[in-house]
């Protein structure tokens, strides 16, 4: 994994079997970014997606593998934690997608994370049993 | 709804029953933003998608209802319209996608918008029956 | 095609008939931008997907005609290469996607390229056969 900041943010160059959530916290413990929102392209051979029901409070999940490449990833970091959701292509173009809770690298994959000015701290909103960043500070 | 203006633009947080356009019209105008490009994720329980065929200038819409998660959403705004399409996933994490013309958020949808520098009017485009911003002032 | 630069980057807007890569081709020419990302959202009547299989290095690509929706388009832009995935909703708002190598607009495509800071020149990564941009000069 390689990075460099630039006026307009972090641009991360991920490598075959990365990580990219952990590469991701990687970036933004060394660049000191406590928000940011990112997107970027790519391809993974396995990932992890999520889907959650707000009405049951159930979390669906479900790791696959393959050759995918990344139509989507975008999402925001805070200081504890990567908010992301992704979709991926396969072979026949047919596509799935997700909550991002793991992905790994098999080609590239080629990221902009932008500083977003402000901390994404986040809690727990009752609601909907989910961690949500707080503005309110 | 929360929001607040960082150098970076405007970060958005939408809550549990919040209409996704109906709440980036009023970021919109309270901040005075003419023009915008935005990204978020998030989940939604209701969402309508819009396809248009510039061959025939039909537009087909249909409301859809269920627990999706958001894996792309982005478009841009400008004083008189908002411009977004969005894609969904399943709980199976089969997708569908379009033009959005409205989402409810269900668990969270956290957006950055971007102010493009440049007001984004729109004017009818008689080749194809679209509303698209013109930079031609 | 036309496109204004603004603090932010490149507003750009196409029209039918214009072809996504090569137009962005011509704003990173003209704005003499060496790395940018762009994000943008629109309709097409004609696209080439492209899905690259890492472990056997085998590259399959195809061309869909249609009327699409363009619910997800990203990628970077160097002096050499522009590098798009894109992802298509159709009437039924089933969606495909892939690396894109070819895009048609038929009704809006819209923008925005933010220059990322750093030149993005491209390499080959003998490791997995493509060309990704190199961030160690």
């Amino acid at each position: 994994m390689e990075f460099t900041t630039t006026e307009q943010g972090m641009v991360v160059l991920l490598e075959p079997g990365d990580e990219v959530l952990e590469s991701l916290a990687t970036v933004r413990d060394a660049a000191d970014v406590t928000g940011g929102f990112f997107t970027g392209i790519g391809a993974v051979d396995r990932a992890t997606l999520g889907h959650y029901d707000t009405d049951t409070e159930e979390y669906t999940e479900e790791t696959f593998e393959g050759q995918f490449e990344v139509t989507a990833f975008s999402g925001n970091v805070g200081p504890d934690k990567i908010h992301a959701h992704i979709q991926l292509a396969k072979r026949d173009f047919s596509t799935i997608g997700g909550h991002c809770s793991g992905a790994r690298v098999s080609g590239t994959f080629e990221i902009l994370l932008v500083p977003s000015g402000t901390t994404l701290e986040h809690e727990l909103d009752e609601r909907t049993g989910l961690d949500v960043f707080d503005l309110s500070e």
